[in-house]
């Protein structure tokens, strides 16, 4: 790769109060856990290679990350996610991140076709986080990965490692065989519900490895349609959480719609809604409507929030989609369409910038309360 | 089948001002042409029937039909839209319907892995529809279908009839192989754009034949997920006739996108417009902001709209969706969930109504102005 040279800006700003960020992805690349699998993996990679399925579309950006998340010596412009004291730095203290989520950077083994192999690769990478990261700064909590190609397995790994104080939700990418509702994920969900784990969908790898095409009329062509499926997916996932009955089933699931937009949300939610008021003989097992299974059930992050023509549609955009109880604030750090948390909404009334910021995110991970009150929002 | 009993209601309402209904659906089912079709197709049928892919999925209603499109002898449950006497009494007369524009009932073959006996079951349909719908009531107007799995024979199809004078757009179905902004399609544009003709996409197919999974997560399970995701396909095919620059190559190119709702096209233009602002390096031959070839290129039938929780919204939904230029008026007939013309939208001021219900599509489709003026709106 061509050396790319960026300089990152002076950060001044420091906020006054603090926040929860619900998606800083740091760098944990399959190539650092290769000591971490065993012996087996470890061969047929140094055999075979690691053969994951790797992006097929343009990303936006330096290699799909902000200029400022690059240390300035401009050696290595993964270095932001890579570097704990650069996140810290560049991040969490200039934006008062009272709590970061990590959410990882690379979820390919997540479209594998071997199950044990992805499944391996989880192990070690949420060891590998605990060790190298959530250890090392009490800011920060942890994802934990999944081999969702078998759901048992999924199972097994939530039982190892879910209730380390760490890991506050598990995760899996977006792209999939099947929508996330169908009765074969089920056990991963009876393992959330054990170990009181949100389970977080996080675009990626729409398309790619064993998922299906990234949207319902096949592949598309260039980067923003494929930004453009992602909301997609993760309306026939939501569809599917409701119509299959999985809050019915596991009523105090809660999922994580992460980083495909959140206005698509209150339409969709007309849609649902109006169609379960005239089909609902069809699925009896739907008790309420769709959008009280949304409101109960489901929690969205914000970035990278789609921009309403004027404050006032905003503001009702942000009823409509029950903004108060289900929206959480997310910056995506480091990745270019980062949603600066000074910039990212129109101004908020206090106690509404204080559930998108702090409340809805602490109330679903059970984090605790700000350490010290710093005065008054920015938002 | 079963026989069902129903029994229509009788219809007493008469509006005072016509209007066109951009989705009028007549029984017109590959059986009734089999005697048009070539030998050669006639004699493999009777050897090995229609082999055309069918519905896997529920529907609502009774076999998917509104009570009152079936005749009062109720021997019919099908009768409604295979009788164009009924149609008239219980649609064109009462709901004063200046222009119904046919949609057909199968779309089916368009879900055939075989191009030839696809562009054979069009060719017939096309004919009969002339000689048994429009050339009989003046108040109707024609679909053409085409064999899109082949896009040079459907422009053939199109060089054949599109220039009859009761053809005004040529009609596929929402499922595909491939989104609708694909190159590969590019030979139908010409030929629409030749012969003056809107392209319109009618949900039906998602995931049937050779079509792709009907989401970008896979097959869904039950019938409420399934009408969820023709919006989302819907959306793949938007996108892609953007970002490939179809509008573009093709400025005269009208698409019109039906029966997949028309809210969810406000925040998917919000998020199109952001990443096309931050992104347009990438797709140079994309000139202008989505939302303006939304604007100029896009056209979309109201049926079945979504409907936001206060009329206030709805307003600004309606101005987001830029209702006044490119909404119009369809009822589905004689579907389940048929909208009717009184009851789909709040009051709307006279001017909107007026662009909704008759002037977007008369622009559209280049009907003349209503032959008489009967007096004000009911909407």
């Amino acid at each position: 790769m061509a050396q790319v040279e960026v300089k990152a800006p002076e950060k001044k700003v420091r906020m006054k109060r603090s926040m929860i960020d619900c998606d800083v992805h740091h760098l944990a690349p399959v190539s650092a856990v290769k000591d971490h699998l065993p012996r087996f993996y470890r061969d047929q990679i140094d055999l075979w290679g690691w053969r994951l399925p790797g992006p097929i579309y343009l990303n936006g950006g330096v290699q799909g990350l902000t200029v400022d998340s690059t240390p300035p010596d401009g050696t290595n412009p993964l270095g932001g996610r890579g570097d704990l004291e650069y996140l810290r730095s560049q991040h969490l203290d200039p934006f008062n991140v009272e709590y970061g989520i990590l959410t990882g950077s690379d979820y390919s083994f997540q479209a594998s076709p071997d199950p044990d192999y992805a499944a391996a690769i989880c192990s070690a990478l949420n060891d590998y986080t605990i060790e190298h990261w959530t250890s090392k700064d009490k800011r920060l909590k942890a994802s934990l990965f999944i081999a969702k190609q078998d759901p048992l397995l999924a199972a097994k790994e939530i039982d190892r490692i879910g209730s380390h104080p760490d890991m506050v939700q598990v995760i899996v990418a977006n792209g999939a065989e099947k929508p996330y509702g169908n009765r074969f994920y089920h056990p991963i969900y009876e393992a959330c519900v054990r170990h009181n784990l949100p389970f977080n969908i996080h675009v990626l790898t729409e398309g790619l490895g064993i998922n299906t095409g990234p949207t319902g009329a096949g592949y598309v062509t260039y980067y923003p349609e494929y930004r453009a499926a992602r909301p997609q997916v993760m309306m026939a996932h939501l569809a599917s959480f409701i119509f299959e009955g999985v809050f019915e089933k596991f009523p105090t699931l809660k999922v994580v719609l992460q980083e495909a937009g959140a206005f698509w949300i209150a339409p969709f939610l007309w849609k649902l809604d109006s169609d379960w008021k005239s089909l609902r003989f069809q699925t009896p097992w739907v008790k309420k409507a769709p959008s009280e299974y949304f409101r109960s059930n489901v929690r969205v992050t914000s970035q990278p929030i789609e921009m309403p023509p004027s404050t006032e549609l905003f503001q009702q955009m942000m009823k409509a989609i029950y903004a108060d109880e289900c929206l959480m604030f997310c910056s995506d750090f480091p990745h270019w369409d980062f949603d600066s948390p000074l910039l990212t909404f129109p101004k908020l009334d206090d106690a509404l910038w204080e559930r998108i910021f702090y409340q809805n995110a602490a109330d679903l991970y059970e984090l605790p309360a700000r350490r010290s009150d710093q005065g008054g929002a920015e938002g």
